[in-house]
């Protein structure tokens, strides 16, 4: 009689004949391997509805049953299926439709010392630009979004901010000429690591280089050059976009009239880096990203880890109490006993954002995209730092070919001492430790770094239930601008009665947000 | 000349010559599967830090250099090192050190119709027993703490509340008789999915039945009957503690004198169910879970899925302002550039915490017990349904061999019809939705079901700071005490200017939490 047991030490035995084999890197393709015998697998009884249960004559007499987890049933199946795509033609290419494209042949240098020979930057456009060419307003979008914030002609599936934009709405296309992109680094269009490095004629993947929110800013004004906008009317964003709006203010100070950036702030904390680096180790852990170390182009994606990161992603979006109102304690399915699968509302809702996303995103763009957020500080060492560096990199542009230097290799690892907790919280306590002094600095590093928006008329929209992008660090914008001498700051903050929609507030509130903008846009 | 994709394609085709091959099940033990050709790994080269880096005259000449991964090669070290383990000798049995141990040869029926034809609760006591039995104090445990909470004559090891037990410390050993247990479920003593079913004399697995809080300190109470100790001077518990605390007093309210609840709930939240549901995905993704779908026990654990979950658990312990002060924007080393693994210091702290505790606990043990607090609901609803199963299921007890009800199979499958999003706000932010209305009958719920403690003097402590039991949680339970007619409820929030360690704080502050039980108990 085989248990379950003895089918995994067969599988065990069979690591063993080969010492060096790792089970996280390969599995030993056993039968064994899919489903241990001897194990009731519910899920695929299901499937078989119409037929008796399998007989278990070969069971030992257990007293509780096998749980079932169809979750797990599914990645399996979503895998296979992958694999049978795989085989029969190309990789889907990511995109949202159809849209404008600007290519560049001039290479551009990224913050970090990478380099580009060429890039595309995707995107799309609503109004029409008047003849003095005053009256643009640069939309910066969302970690995932892609240009397409409106429907178009080419493609009128409705946009990401559909109800914001368009003749009489917020951004008011019978006055303005609205301009998205995808970001560079993205994949709906823009290069990114699913694009074709022209050098090597294969995917980026992880060979692209380390990118900021300043590049992706940098690229975007390349493209406005080709439209001949020296200056916008104003430059406008949320979340990701939020950032950006303000580096634009500061990176192109005389040709950005105006900036409102919305949920957004002017250096990531560390709770924020913290959410976005479990998203990250959880979407590297996946065996399809971390046996290819993100060459999986021409394999199955990461799918799974893309599934599991934007669930992880959907918590921080959203805000407590709207889930308390909306989900409350209802279980899917409160006749069947409870699951370690998905049971709750709340868990197949997440289940389900993930599911939606996993395959509609690139796995490297996410990582490289959410790795940008990390790096954005708008302190003036950063932006001293990063010029420096960027003047040692000058020379590349012209040798883009050439030997690559010793320390462009990006390896860091972690330090030799692991990170020590203190026992006691007395230290940290006290009042005016080392740490508190230097983040009196670090305020004062801000205050110089934003000088440049001194008379650029902004706004700052925080949102009080937003746990990704807390409302103190809108407030810190404010204030920072403040200090800076600006006296067109609007700041405002949407308290719990107003929106308990979290992060996501500005994809929902259009009389929050979108009337916020109106006005200030005037 | 063979590019790195050019090997992925290599893959690519021996994962076609066998359709039915799930890459995310097997990977073909290619030389390819561990390090595609061509890739740079720099890390390797690091370890080789004596010889010249290795010539690549096969590699195109690529623009940008190939990141590196040290964190994922720190992964296969560890699955490599797991497997030479699990060739020599037995898995390590997850254990704090000596304790002592109560045996039930008696069954237990559980919650959800599971039964333990035996169990085990493994315990430590500090102080001594008075000789009419009034002085004992249950203290309950967080998910993964251990029955060590004070060092002790057999393991002087430190425990996890040193400082809050002992001669004059709040839990006072000079008046008091203190006992912790290892929780059911657990993995350091007492019956868990790692201990071995004396029916099939295999370990449980995931054929552990689904257990609850109430089942949990069921087995406590069978463990107090063993000690002869009919009435506690009081019930105290943090966190998970903090529930099983009021459990208790609700469950045998005849025989707790005094409850205290820090950081706990009177119902789990969907914020936190949604933050131990990534957490539980996570781990049963690891290949080394889903491939034996929980049978692990005799090959490789799921390490990595373990320390995955256990960083996005360390992100919901601490709040975001102490990580502000702590460690800001750091980098582990400024002097290199940006990388995807760990790089800023919070990410760093957090692969730290997950490296130290990767193998310290029972991955399924994690499962079980997290998913109990999911369940934990002590309204009256969910007390009366939990009382009608009970019954239903009382004749297993005596038929523990007989043939399972098909309804116990636990195969919860998600709903045909996915979960959908609703485009617009409005509906929702609608004053009185029917979701709204549902909470109010949940309160008056909820009071019908802690009626039992209206005589119970119940301390409840909260920390403004908690992202995970939000001190909206001990709020309502101190209000619903209130209404329940209890007179003598003492509720504490410890504002951000008195803690911003959040949950952790129990673990933390001797004075704002340690003082408040000691003025508690008298």
């Amino acid at each position: 009689m085989k248990s379950s047991i003895s089918a995994a030490s067969v599988l065990v035995r069979a690591v063993r004949a080969s010492p060096r084999t790792s089970l996280w890197h390969r599995c030993v393709p056993l039968p064994s391997c899919q489903t241990p015998r001897g194990i009731r697998t519910e899920s695929r009884r299901t499937a078989q509805v119409a037929t008796a249960p399998a007989p278990e004559q070969d069971l030992p007499p257990l007293s509780n049953p096998q749980l079932a987890f169809p979750c797990l049933d599914n990645v399996e199946q979503r895998t296979e299926r992958l694999s049978r795509r795989s085989m029969s033609g190309p990789e889907p290419s990511y995109t949202t439709g159809k849209h404008e494209t600007f290519h560049s042949d001039e290479p551009i240098l990224l913050d970090w010392g990478g380099v580009l020979p060429s890039f595309d930057i995707a995107y799309e456009t609503w109004g029409t630009l008047n003849a003095d060419q005053s009256n643009a307003i640069l939309l910066h979008t969302g970690l995932s979004a892609s240009s397409h914030a409106h429907s178009t002609a080419a493609n009128p599936k409705a946009g990401w901010w559909e109800r914001f934009i368009g003749p009489g709405a917020p951004l008011d296309t019978d006055k303005y000429f609205v301009i998205c992109t995808n970001v560079l680094g993205g994949c709906y269009g823009s290069t990114g690591p699913s694009s074709i490095d022209p050098v090597s004629q294969q995917p980026y993947a992880t060979r692209f280089p380390i990118l900021t929110m300043h590049d992706m800013v940098r690229a975007q004004f390349r493209l406005l050059d080709s439209l001949n906008i020296r200056k916008l009317y104003a430059s406008v964003g949320c979340s990701m976009g939020g950032m950006q709006s303000l580096a634009a203010g500061i990176l192109e100070n005389d040709r950005v009239g105006r900036v409102a950036s919305v949920s957004g702030c002017a250096r990531s904390h560390p709770y924020s880096i913290a959410m976005r680096h479990t998203q990250r180790q959880v979407l590297m852990s996946d065996p399809a990203w971390a046996q290819t170390r993100g060459n999986y182009y021409n394999t199955v994606p990461p799918h799974q880890g893309m599934k599991l990161a934007r669930q992880i992603a959907t918590v921080t979006y959203r805000s407590g109490p709207e889930w308390e109102k909306r989900f409350g304690r209802q279980r899917a399915d409160s006749s069947k006993p409870p699951a370690l699968c998905p049971d709750f509302l709340i868990e197949t809702y997440l289940d389900h954002a993930g599911e939606k996303w996993c395959l509609e995103y690139d796995a490297n763009s996410l990582l490289y995209v959410s790795k940008a957020m990390d790096l954005f500080d708008l302190g003036k060492q950063t932006q001293e730092a990063t010029a420096k560096r960027r003047q040692d990199n000058a020379g590349r542009l012209q040798g883009i070919m050439s030997q690559q230097k010793p320390n462009d290799v990006c390896s860091l690892a972690l330090p030799e001492e692991p990170y020590e907790e203190t026992e006691s919280s007395a230290d940290i306590m006290a009042s005016e430790t080392p740490s508190s002094a230097h983040l009196k600095s670090a305020d004062n590093d801000l205050v110089r770094g934003m000088a440049p928006l001194r008379d650029t008329p902004t706004l700052v929209l925080g949102v009080a239930s937003d746990i990704l992008f807390p409302a103190f660090q809108q407030r810190e914008i404010a204030e920072t601008l403040r200090k800076v001498g600006n006296r067109s700051v609007t700041h405002i903050e949407l308290g719990e009665d107003k929106s308990m929609f979290g992060h996501d507030t500005f994809l929902l509130d259009l009389e929050g947000v979108g009337g916020e903008i109106r006005r200030f846009l005037g």
